[in-house]
Protein backbone atom coordinates (compact mmCIF):
# COMPACT_ATOMS: atom_id res chain seq x y z
CA UNK A 1 0.00 0.00 0.00
CA UNK A 2 1.24 3.29 -0.67
CA UNK A 3 1.80 6.09 1.95
CA UNK A 4 -0.51 8.71 1.71
CA UNK A 5 -0.36 12.17 3.73
CA UNK A 6 -1.89 12.61 6.62
CA UNK A 7 -3.91 15.43 4.52
CA UNK A 8 -4.81 13.62 2.04
CA UNK A 9 -6.30 10.80 4.41
CA UNK A 10 -8.19 13.85 5.73
CA UNK A 11 -9.35 15.17 2.26
CA UNK A 12 -10.75 11.00 1.37
CA UNK A 13 -12.43 11.26 4.82
CA UNK A 14 -14.26 13.98 3.90
CA UNK A 15 -15.01 12.81 0.14
CA UNK A 16 -16.42 9.67 1.76
CA UNK A 17 -19.17 11.96 3.96
CA UNK A 18 -20.10 13.48 0.88
CA UNK A 19 -19.84 10.12 -1.42
CA UNK A 20 -22.51 8.41 1.68
CA UNK A 21 -24.81 11.46 1.84
CA UNK A 22 -25.41 11.30 -1.77
CA UNK A 23 -25.61 7.75 -1.51
CA UNK A 24 -28.64 8.76 0.53
CA UNK A 25 -30.36 10.68 -1.55
CA UNK A 26 -30.02 8.58 -4.71
CA UNK A 27 -27.95 9.42 -6.48
CA UNK A 28 -25.35 8.06 -8.76
CA UNK A 29 -22.61 9.85 -9.83
CA UNK A 30 -20.55 12.62 -8.19
CA UNK A 31 -18.37 15.06 -10.23
CA UNK A 32 -15.15 16.35 -9.03
CA UNK A 33 -16.34 19.97 -8.70
CA UNK A 34 -18.93 18.74 -6.56
CA UNK A 35 -16.53 17.24 -4.21
CA UNK A 36 -14.78 20.14 -4.36
CA UNK A 37 -17.18 22.59 -3.03
CA UNK A 38 -18.55 20.27 -0.53
CA UNK A 39 -14.81 20.01 0.66
CA UNK A 40 -14.13 23.04 0.44
CA UNK A 41 -10.85 22.68 -2.11
CA UNK A 42 -10.26 22.55 -6.04
CA UNK A 43 -11.61 20.30 -8.64
CA UNK A 44 -7.97 19.82 -9.52
CA UNK A 45 -7.20 18.83 -5.85
CA UNK A 46 -9.70 15.81 -5.78
CA UNK A 47 -8.81 14.44 -9.69
CA UNK A 48 -5.25 14.55 -7.92
CA UNK A 49 -6.60 13.23 -4.57
CA UNK A 50 -8.45 10.36 -6.44
CA UNK A 51 -6.21 9.51 -9.29
CA UNK A 52 -3.82 8.53 -7.00
CA UNK A 53 -5.71 5.25 -6.38
CA UNK A 54 -6.87 4.32 -10.23
CA UNK A 55 -9.17 5.95 -12.39
CA UNK A 56 -12.63 6.05 -11.25
CA UNK A 57 -14.01 9.12 -13.07
CA UNK A 58 -15.47 8.70 -16.87
CA UNK A 59 -15.01 12.06 -18.25
CA UNK A 60 -18.19 14.25 -18.77
CA UNK A 61 -19.92 11.85 -16.25
CA UNK A 62 -18.14 12.07 -13.32
CA UNK A 63 -17.27 9.48 -10.46
CA UNK A 64 -19.84 6.10 -9.58
CA UNK A 65 -20.96 7.26 -6.19
CA UNK A 66 -20.77 3.09 -5.14
CA UNK A 67 -17.84 2.72 -6.76
CA UNK A 68 -15.80 5.38 -5.58
CA UNK A 69 -16.95 5.36 -1.96
CA UNK A 70 -16.41 1.50 -1.54
CA UNK A 71 -12.83 2.28 -2.90
CA UNK A 72 -12.42 5.19 -0.44
CA UNK A 73 -13.46 2.70 2.46
CA UNK A 74 -10.98 0.04 1.29
CA UNK A 75 -8.09 2.65 1.09
CA UNK A 76 -8.64 3.98 4.83
CA UNK A 77 -9.63 0.38 6.24
CA UNK A 78 -13.17 0.66 7.07
CA UNK A 79 -14.15 -1.87 5.02
CA UNK A 80 -12.94 -4.44 8.10
CA UNK A 81 -13.96 -4.40 11.71
CA UNK A 82 -10.96 -2.66 13.79
CA UNK A 83 -11.61 -3.99 17.85
CA UNK A 84 -11.56 -1.09 19.80
CA UNK A 85 -10.51 -1.09 23.94
CA UNK A 86 -11.27 1.93 26.01
CA UNK A 87 -9.16 2.45 29.25
CA UNK A 88 -10.91 4.82 31.65
CA UNK A 89 -14.57 4.60 32.30
CA UNK A 90 -15.67 7.98 33.74
CA UNK A 91 -17.59 10.82 32.12
CA UNK A 92 -15.39 10.66 28.92
CA UNK A 93 -14.88 6.94 28.76
CA UNK A 94 -18.53 6.34 29.62
CA UNK A 95 -19.41 9.22 26.69
CA UNK A 96 -17.36 6.97 23.85
CA UNK A 97 -18.53 3.95 25.41
CA UNK A 98 -22.05 5.07 24.07
CA UNK A 99 -20.69 7.12 21.08
CA UNK A 100 -22.85 5.85 17.89
CA UNK A 101 -19.99 6.77 15.57
CA UNK A 102 -17.92 4.19 16.30
CA UNK A 103 -20.75 1.46 15.26
CA UNK A 104 -21.39 3.18 11.86
CA UNK A 105 -17.68 3.53 11.10
CA UNK A 106 -17.31 -0.51 12.07
CA UNK A 107 -15.18 0.25 15.20
CA UNK A 108 -16.46 -2.20 17.22
CA UNK A 109 -16.17 -1.48 21.15
CA UNK A 110 -14.79 -5.12 22.80
CA UNK A 111 -14.17 -3.94 26.26
CA UNK A 112 -14.03 -1.58 29.18
CA UNK A 113 -11.43 -0.81 31.89
CA UNK A 114 -10.73 1.04 34.95
CA UNK A 115 -9.00 1.09 38.13
CA UNK A 116 -12.23 2.19 40.14
CA UNK A 117 -14.12 -0.81 42.07
CA UNK A 118 -16.90 1.34 41.98
CA UNK A 119 -17.50 2.02 37.99
CA UNK A 120 -15.99 -1.86 37.94
CA UNK A 121 -19.02 -4.38 36.74
CA UNK A 122 -21.07 -1.46 35.42
CA UNK A 123 -22.51 -2.11 31.84
CA UNK A 124 -22.21 0.83 29.38
CA UNK A 125 -23.87 0.06 26.64
CA UNK A 126 -23.53 -3.69 26.96
CA UNK A 127 -20.38 -3.85 27.76
CA UNK A 128 -19.63 -5.08 31.33
CA UNK A 129 -16.37 -2.65 33.16
CA UNK A 130 -13.70 -4.74 33.91
CA UNK A 131 -10.86 -4.24 35.99
CA UNK A 132 -7.62 -2.82 34.34
CA UNK A 133 -5.55 -5.52 35.81
CA UNK A 134 -6.87 -7.95 33.25
CA UNK A 135 -6.36 -5.60 30.32
CA UNK A 136 -3.12 -7.15 29.47
CA UNK A 137 -4.31 -10.08 29.52
CA UNK A 138 -7.49 -9.29 27.85
CA UNK A 139 -5.39 -6.88 24.70
CA UNK A 140 -5.00 -10.66 23.17
CA UNK A 141 -7.96 -12.19 23.60
CA UNK A 142 -9.83 -9.48 22.60
CA UNK A 143 -7.80 -9.34 19.52
CA UNK A 144 -8.35 -5.39 19.63
CA UNK A 145 -6.73 -3.35 17.23
CA UNK A 146 -7.39 0.04 18.69
CA UNK A 147 -6.96 1.67 22.30
CA UNK A 148 -9.36 4.75 23.38
CA UNK A 149 -6.94 6.25 26.62
CA UNK A 150 -9.80 8.00 29.03
CA UNK A 151 -7.43 8.04 32.10
CA UNK A 152 -6.30 10.86 34.28
CA UNK A 153 -3.42 12.73 32.75
CA UNK A 154 -0.55 10.63 34.90
CA UNK A 155 -2.11 7.15 34.67
CA UNK A 156 -1.61 7.78 30.28
CA UNK A 157 1.83 7.55 29.40
CA UNK A 158 2.48 4.43 31.54
CA UNK A 159 -0.91 3.00 29.74
CA UNK A 160 0.36 3.99 26.91
CA UNK A 161 4.02 2.29 27.41
CA UNK A 162 1.72 -0.84 28.73
CA UNK A 163 -0.66 -1.58 25.70
CA UNK A 164 2.03 -0.50 22.81
CA UNK A 165 4.07 -3.51 25.02
CA UNK A 166 0.97 -5.61 24.32
CA UNK A 167 1.28 -5.07 20.43
CA UNK A 168 -1.55 -2.21 20.25
CA UNK A 169 -0.35 0.05 17.37
CA UNK A 170 -3.44 2.45 17.32
CA UNK A 171 -4.05 4.63 20.05
CA UNK A 172 -6.43 7.45 20.38
CA UNK A 173 -5.98 9.90 23.54
CA UNK A 174 -8.44 12.15 25.24
CA UNK A 175 -5.85 12.69 28.59
CA UNK A 176 -5.06 16.01 28.88
CA UNK A 177 -1.33 15.38 28.26
CA UNK A 178 1.30 15.19 25.99
CA UNK A 179 1.97 11.40 25.15
CA UNK A 180 4.56 9.60 23.27
CA UNK A 181 4.60 5.78 21.69
CA UNK A 182 7.26 4.13 19.65
CA UNK A 183 7.52 3.91 16.16
CA UNK A 184 5.32 2.15 14.18
CA UNK A 185 2.60 3.06 16.46
CA UNK A 186 0.01 5.90 15.42
CA UNK A 187 -0.75 7.79 18.11
CA UNK A 188 -3.65 10.81 18.03
CA UNK A 189 -4.45 12.91 20.79
CA UNK A 190 -8.24 15.33 21.14
CA UNK A 191 -7.70 17.75 23.44
CA UNK A 192 -11.00 19.25 24.59
CA UNK A 193 -9.09 21.57 26.92
CA UNK A 194 -6.74 22.73 24.75
CA UNK A 195 -9.34 23.47 21.99
CA UNK A 196 -10.85 25.61 24.73
CA UNK A 197 -7.97 27.25 25.25
CA UNK A 198 -7.40 28.41 21.99
CA UNK A 199 -11.03 30.04 21.99
CA UNK A 200 -10.03 31.63 24.95
CA UNK A 201 -6.74 33.19 23.55
CA UNK A 202 -8.46 34.14 20.44
CA UNK A 203 -11.43 35.97 22.37
CA UNK A 204 -8.99 37.68 24.91
CA UNK A 205 -6.47 38.79 22.36
CA UNK A 206 -9.00 40.15 19.65
CA UNK A 207 -11.45 43.35 19.85
CA UNK A 208 -14.72 41.75 19.26
CA UNK B 1 -2.31 42.26 22.48
CA UNK B 2 0.33 40.66 20.81
CA UNK B 3 -0.45 37.74 18.14
CA UNK B 4 0.81 34.41 18.87
CA UNK B 5 1.39 31.58 16.87
CA UNK B 6 -1.25 29.18 17.72
CA UNK B 7 1.52 26.18 18.10
CA UNK B 8 2.95 28.70 21.04
CA UNK B 9 -0.28 29.04 22.45
CA UNK B 10 -0.41 24.92 22.76
CA UNK B 11 2.68 24.95 24.34
CA UNK B 12 1.81 27.87 26.61
CA UNK B 13 -1.24 26.00 27.43
CA UNK B 14 0.91 22.73 28.20
CA UNK B 15 3.50 24.53 30.47
CA UNK B 16 0.40 25.78 32.65
CA UNK B 17 -0.64 22.20 33.17
CA UNK B 18 2.65 21.56 34.55
CA UNK B 19 2.89 24.45 36.37
CA UNK B 20 -0.42 23.92 37.96
CA UNK B 21 1.40 20.21 38.51
CA UNK B 22 4.02 21.41 40.59
CA UNK B 23 1.87 23.89 42.77
CA UNK B 24 -0.11 20.84 43.48
CA UNK B 25 3.41 19.23 44.70
CA UNK B 26 4.14 22.32 46.79
CA UNK B 27 7.22 23.19 44.18
CA UNK B 28 7.78 27.09 44.09
CA UNK B 29 9.99 27.52 41.27
CA UNK B 30 10.86 25.13 37.58
CA UNK B 31 13.65 25.83 35.48
CA UNK B 32 13.50 26.36 31.73
CA UNK B 33 14.90 22.83 31.31
CA UNK B 34 11.81 20.42 33.70
CA UNK B 35 9.20 22.49 31.38
CA UNK B 36 11.51 21.65 28.08
CA UNK B 37 11.67 17.88 29.26
CA UNK B 38 7.94 17.66 30.73
CA UNK B 39 7.25 19.40 27.29
CA UNK B 40 8.96 17.25 24.60
CA UNK B 41 10.81 20.74 23.24
CA UNK B 42 13.70 22.32 24.07
CA UNK B 43 15.00 24.92 26.96
CA UNK B 44 16.03 27.34 24.39
CA UNK B 45 12.35 27.09 22.84
CA UNK B 46 10.78 27.69 26.47
CA UNK B 47 12.53 30.40 27.19
CA UNK B 48 11.78 32.00 23.86
CA UNK B 49 8.07 31.16 24.34
CA UNK B 50 8.16 33.22 27.80
CA UNK B 51 10.46 35.83 27.11
CA UNK B 52 7.83 36.64 24.74
CA UNK B 53 5.67 38.08 27.27
CA UNK B 54 8.26 39.71 29.89
CA UNK B 55 10.73 38.56 31.83
CA UNK B 56 9.81 35.79 34.80
CA UNK B 57 13.23 33.71 35.16
CA UNK B 58 15.98 34.54 38.05
CA UNK B 59 19.42 32.90 36.65
CA UNK B 60 20.09 30.01 38.58
CA UNK B 61 16.70 29.67 39.74
CA UNK B 62 14.04 29.34 37.51
CA UNK B 63 10.70 30.82 37.32
CA UNK B 64 8.49 31.51 40.01
CA UNK B 65 5.31 28.49 39.46
CA UNK B 66 3.27 31.24 40.81
CA UNK B 67 3.90 34.06 38.80
CA UNK B 68 4.38 32.19 35.64
CA UNK B 69 0.97 30.12 35.75
CA UNK B 70 -0.51 33.42 36.75
CA UNK B 71 1.06 34.93 33.61
CA UNK B 72 0.07 32.12 31.01
CA UNK B 73 -3.53 32.45 32.52
CA UNK B 74 -3.54 36.08 31.55
CA UNK B 75 -2.34 35.64 28.69
CA UNK B 76 -4.70 32.81 27.49
CA UNK B 77 -7.19 34.78 28.83
CA UNK B 78 -7.96 32.20 31.67
CA UNK B 79 -8.34 34.65 33.99
CA UNK B 80 -11.87 35.44 33.48
CA UNK B 81 -15.25 32.95 33.00
CA UNK B 82 -16.21 32.41 29.68
CA UNK B 83 -19.57 31.99 28.97
CA UNK B 84 -20.42 28.87 27.00
CA UNK B 85 -23.66 27.82 24.81
CA UNK B 86 -23.88 23.78 23.75
CA UNK B 87 -26.54 23.23 20.66
CA UNK B 88 -27.22 20.19 20.71
CA UNK B 89 -28.52 17.84 23.38
CA UNK B 90 -27.53 14.46 22.45
CA UNK B 91 -24.76 12.03 23.45
CA UNK B 92 -22.14 14.17 22.42
CA UNK B 93 -24.01 17.51 23.55
CA UNK B 94 -24.84 15.61 26.94
CA UNK B 95 -21.54 14.58 27.59
CA UNK B 96 -19.83 18.05 26.98
CA UNK B 97 -23.20 19.56 29.37
CA UNK B 98 -21.39 16.95 32.44
CA UNK B 99 -17.64 17.54 31.66
CA UNK B 100 -15.78 18.75 34.51
CA UNK B 101 -12.74 20.00 32.56
CA UNK B 102 -15.38 23.29 31.51
CA UNK B 103 -15.66 24.37 35.13
CA UNK B 104 -11.83 24.25 35.85
CA UNK B 105 -10.52 26.37 33.49
CA UNK B 106 -13.59 28.51 33.90
CA UNK B 107 -15.76 27.88 31.07
CA UNK B 108 -19.16 28.11 32.40
CA UNK B 109 -21.93 26.38 30.47
CA UNK B 110 -25.04 29.08 30.66
CA UNK B 111 -27.71 27.56 28.09
CA UNK B 112 -27.79 24.32 26.38
CA UNK B 113 -30.60 23.92 23.33
CA UNK B 114 -31.89 21.15 21.12
CA UNK B 115 -34.85 21.24 18.51
CA UNK B 116 -36.21 17.71 19.53
CA UNK B 117 -39.32 17.79 22.51
CA UNK B 118 -37.86 14.77 24.12
CA UNK B 119 -34.73 16.35 24.95
CA UNK B 120 -36.30 20.18 25.88
CA UNK B 121 -36.92 20.26 29.44
CA UNK B 122 -34.48 17.95 30.63
CA UNK B 123 -32.14 18.97 33.09
CA UNK B 124 -28.18 18.07 32.28
CA UNK B 125 -25.82 18.80 35.05
CA UNK B 126 -27.99 21.34 36.80
CA UNK B 127 -28.83 23.11 33.13
CA UNK B 128 -32.17 22.83 31.45
CA UNK B 129 -32.13 22.40 27.98
CA UNK B 130 -34.36 24.72 26.05
CA UNK B 131 -35.91 24.91 22.59
CA UNK B 132 -33.22 26.55 19.98
CA UNK B 133 -36.34 28.60 18.87
CA UNK B 134 -34.82 30.94 21.50
CA UNK B 135 -31.35 30.47 20.70
CA UNK B 136 -31.06 33.77 19.11
CA UNK B 137 -32.51 35.67 21.75
CA UNK B 138 -31.16 34.03 24.56
CA UNK B 139 -26.97 34.55 23.30
CA UNK B 140 -27.62 38.19 23.94
CA UNK B 141 -29.42 37.79 27.43
CA UNK B 142 -26.77 35.58 28.58
CA UNK B 143 -23.95 37.15 27.65
CA UNK B 144 -22.55 34.22 25.84
CA UNK B 145 -18.50 34.03 24.23
CA UNK B 146 -18.34 30.10 23.05
CA UNK B 147 -20.77 28.03 21.70
CA UNK B 148 -19.93 24.37 21.41
CA UNK B 149 -22.01 22.56 18.37
CA UNK B 150 -23.07 19.15 19.10
CA UNK B 151 -26.03 19.23 15.94
CA UNK B 152 -25.79 16.55 13.08
CA UNK B 153 -23.67 17.40 10.62
CA UNK B 154 -26.34 18.95 8.03
CA UNK B 155 -27.61 21.47 10.53
CA UNK B 156 -23.80 22.48 11.35
CA UNK B 157 -23.11 24.90 9.01
CA UNK B 158 -26.58 26.89 8.97
CA UNK B 159 -26.13 27.32 12.73
CA UNK B 160 -22.80 28.79 13.05
CA UNK B 161 -23.65 31.07 10.43
CA UNK B 162 -26.66 31.93 12.76
CA UNK B 163 -24.31 32.51 15.92
CA UNK B 164 -21.84 34.64 14.25
CA UNK B 165 -24.68 36.75 13.09
CA UNK B 166 -25.63 37.01 16.49
CA UNK B 167 -21.75 38.24 17.48
CA UNK B 168 -20.90 35.36 18.75
CA UNK B 169 -16.58 35.20 18.18
CA UNK B 170 -15.57 31.61 18.72
CA UNK B 171 -17.28 28.51 18.01
CA UNK B 172 -15.90 24.62 18.86
CA UNK B 173 -17.87 22.61 16.04
CA UNK B 174 -17.99 18.29 17.04
CA UNK B 175 -20.05 17.17 14.03
CA UNK B 176 -18.11 15.34 11.42
CA UNK B 177 -18.46 18.35 8.43
CA UNK B 178 -15.74 20.76 7.71
CA UNK B 179 -17.43 24.68 8.33
CA UNK B 180 -17.03 27.51 7.82
CA UNK B 181 -16.65 30.92 9.59
CA UNK B 182 -16.39 34.35 8.60
CA UNK B 183 -13.30 36.77 9.10
CA UNK B 184 -12.95 37.61 13.06
CA UNK B 185 -14.17 34.16 14.29
CA UNK B 186 -12.50 31.49 15.41
CA UNK B 187 -13.59 28.04 14.64
CA UNK B 188 -12.40 24.88 16.22
CA UNK B 189 -13.25 21.13 15.18
CA UNK B 190 -13.15 18.09 17.34
CA UNK B 191 -13.95 15.56 14.71
CA UNK B 192 -13.57 11.69 16.57
CA UNK B 193 -14.41 10.02 13.47
CA UNK B 194 -11.61 11.66 11.32
CA UNK B 195 -9.47 10.74 14.29
CA UNK B 196 -10.64 6.68 13.82
CA UNK B 197 -10.18 6.83 10.28
CA UNK B 198 -6.65 8.25 10.43
CA UNK B 199 -5.96 5.27 12.53
CA UNK B 200 -7.81 2.94 10.47
CA UNK B 201 -5.93 3.77 7.65
CA UNK B 202 -2.38 3.62 9.86
CA UNK B 203 -3.45 0.13 10.59
CA UNK B 204 -4.81 -0.49 6.86
CA UNK B 205 -1.79 0.44 5.33
CA UNK B 206 1.16 -1.29 7.58
CA UNK B 207 2.28 -4.28 8.31
CA UNK B 208 2.11 -5.13 12.22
Amino acid sequence: VKHIAESTVRRLSLYLRFLEDYRRQGLETISSGDLAALGGTTSAQVRKDLSFFGSFGTRGLGYSVNALAHRIREILGLEREWRVIIVGAGKIGGALAQYNGFGERGFRVVGIYDVDPARIGQSLDGVVVKDQRDLDADLKVLKSDIVLIAVPPEAAQPLVDRVTRAGIRAVLNFAPTPLHAPAGVTLRSVDMALELEILSYALASTKP
